[in-house]
């Protein structure tokens, strides 16, 4: 990034930061300590990195409150430097303008109620019934089906598909190859046959939500599939039928949330999780990446169960043991018992 | 939901039901027992919500013979009250009407075969040779490449892509992201450099298939991928080149099929499920979440291998211990010997 | 496949093969031995098959130097069949022709640079600053974004979207609903809420890569996720902001990598593994199918954690006694100091 001029004293301001240095000096663009020169504005987020501080060429860098002193340049002094850099990068973004209007190329419906403020891209398709309002932007390729609606300023970025009757709230940020409102898997046996159970609900996206490329959340069965004001999912994740997640979680990519799974506020979901189906997980829940959630979890916690990689020939000989391992009980007990004459359980 | 009226009369005449209330009493809509009221219909298909069926306010409630008495209103006896579910669903469901034709804005080509009873959507794509039978539907943004069928009453919702030569049988319903015919993933290596083996099969998709949104399915090859009548498969699936897949077998979210699988009729396999390459299943088989199936199965049965997630300080325990298991299998061994003078096994 | 006719002579001058057999006599598709009949080639890659050569009805056989002896039929010898089977698929396989041009129905902006050599198929979108070069083919419903760079002979095939400023070099392949360049997953967490970091990187993909249906690959937050020349990916990968591959590195299906993961050249990737972020990878790792990395991997080897499925109840009990393992480790170490004395480690 490259972008308008900012001194430090102006942006210190925006930031409710402590500036220790000249407020005219400029940035203008955001780099790692390792990399960042004249006119870069950096961060000391871990401390980990204090050494690439004490040797930085950036203009500037936002620091805590301790870390001051160690810097060879001008600092922004924040609690929390992370955040602090999420500001200033967001402050200090060019945002590409966009203008107003349906793209000749698209297709919107006659019947479709679509604000003069927003943006309809290129070859997007906007529904009868459809609604898209102020501020909104369609990219290219998207799809509104009849009866979805997206709210203020959100944003489906491009090739994203919304089905019929979805609602998204305002402020979403929707990336390529989303697909929300899609049939969820629901099939009854009929002597080997699978019956389709027609999924006549829909999906309700909350505001300020965030959805990966190629994520995809289903519509309900007959409830709606819920998601939370400030829910952030990353890619390819996949949201079943009928779950509900409560506001201000976050789930990274390829994460599986099977059916009517209901989970709660500001839970961390961390990366290729698997949650079975009808599970009720907290508030605060924190799973921890590659984990297969089995039943519910009641209270705030940390929870684990990803199997670290080790050697293939120490993971053979593992394998092998844990195979063994009922034997190696009954062995044990059996010895117990002949040690001490007591009786062990097995 | 909410549609047209079915008097209790007819809709049990439908079902095959056995009524037991005032024929002539209308349902409209259906609704879980715990929120229906006046005009739904209900069911109960887990005896877990009998205190529901007990408190419903619905007009009338599909049971099992055992629960007609337990129900405060009009009942429907089946022998699978879900599967009358299921049905009465379908029969309910407003189905959006489709007008035949070619949206103008969708790019046919002069050489594609497209029924004058299918309907093509706005912005979608048939490339010269494809064949589209009577009934079928291509949604908006859907790319038909050459050579590739799609049969009777078959629907590509929005957004789905069918490469060269794909067919795809008649009544299939191909959610939003669905890629059928990308290439395999075929190299060889040629001193550290890989070579592209040129995917010279394609996909075969039986009859009454469902294929869940971002679900990839690659062409064979040599020979064809083959997606047997009546399969049923979940989003974010992917199915490797020449897999074959047999008749009325449900695949869940999020799986993951190597090469050359070979799964047989009627088999579940849950979210989230990896299947290694050149394996073959049986009819029958069930493989439940997360586990990872490594070699073939060569009869009915159930399957696991998923690790229940632990509060993380109890599974980093378990781990240290899995990691000591070889020692402890030779300590034990040790003890054995040194108590009893017998010989054992490690 | 079935295609032009290939003298054997030919073909074996073009692959470097010893020919046993009538130069004159021509195939024209290639098959697998078991199914392989009069104009068709095969090959013996894997000796277990080598009862198929003996029986074959294949015109030709590309065999390993000690096989030939057991073809009924004529034989091109190389040290690597296998590889030498990629080779003449690809100089057998009839590419598709294309015509350079930009299809009427695009959407190219007046301030893109498309080579008069490439190729915009129907429906594709061409943003603003992007550049498109020689034999380059941007299949139907592409979408180019601004800025976004394509090198000479790639081919998106169809419903891709390669986003602002992203740069793809030449020789690729991005297979149908491949997303490139999307937001990376970065948050800051301010009392509870989540706050958006700016993903102000790009994506910078070499030459000659491979990547598989519906893969995402994130931009790098402020500097460049990168990944090498000859890289090869499939289906469903998930690539998070900051990586970096190294050259000639192959990933399989259902992969998560998460930020800021360096993996080297030449590795291989099973299927549905996950390596957690900030790890690197030396060069020549192979990590088996279904395994976690979870920690740096400083030198080359083989690396497994995937758990292979049991018969249900025999997991079950295997999972029962896991969870007793820290219990059973403490009575081993109880008996041993009673059994001999000596204190023993836990």
């Amino acid at each position: 990034m490259s972008g308008r001029e900012w001194p430090l004293g102006r942006l210190a301001k925006r930031l409710g930061a402590e500036l220790h240095g000249d407020p005219e000096r400029v940035v203008r663009a955001i780099a790692p300590l390792g990399v960042a020169g004249e006119g870069d504005l950096s961060f000391l987020a871990n401390r980990r990195y204090l050494r690439d501080l004490r040797t930085t060429r950036a203009s500037a860098v936002i620091v805590g409150p301790g870390d001051a002193e160690a810097s060879p340049t001008a600092v922004l002094v924040l609690p929390n430097p992370y955040l602090g850099y999420a500001r200033a990068a967001s402050l200090m973004a060019d945002t590409p303008p966009f203008a107003a209007g349906i793209h000749p190329s698209a297709v919107v419906d006659a019947a479709a109620a679509v604000s003069p403020e927003a943006s309809i891209g290129p070859l997007a398709v906007v529904g009868a019934g459809a609604t898209v309002g102020a501020g909104a932007r369609i990219g290219p390729g998207s799809v509104l089906a009849p009866e979805a609606a997206v709210g203020e300023e959100t944003r489906l970025v491009a090739n994203v598909t919304v089905c019929r009757g979805v609602r998204i709230g305002a402020r979403c940020l929707l990336h390529p190859g989303v697909v929300i409102g899609a049939d969820g898997f629901g099939l009854a046996n009929d002597a080997g046959k699978w019956i389709k159970i027609p999924q006549l609900g829909r999906v309700e996206v909350g505001d300020d939500v965030e959805v990966g490329a190629n994520t995809t959340i289903d519509r309900g069965a007959l409830q709606d599939t819920v998601v939370g004001d400030g829910v952030k999912i990353d890619n390819q994740v996949q949201i079943a039928h009928n779950v509900s997640i409560g506001p201000d979680t976050a789930i990274a990519g390829c994460v599986a949330v099977a059916g009517s799974v209901r989970i709660g506020a500001r839970c961390i979901i961390e990366g290729a999780v698997m949650i079975s189906g009808h599970l009720e997980i907290a508030d605060d829940v924190h799973v921890t990446g590659g984990s297969a959630v089995a039943k519910s979890i009641a209270q705030s916690g940390i929870w684990s169960s990803g199997m670290p990689a080790q050697e293939s020939h120490v993971w053979r000989k593992m394998w092998i043991r844990m195979q063994k391992l009922d034997e190696y009980a009954r062995r044990l007990a059996r010895l117990e018992r002949q040690g001490s004459g007591r009786k062990t359980d097995e």
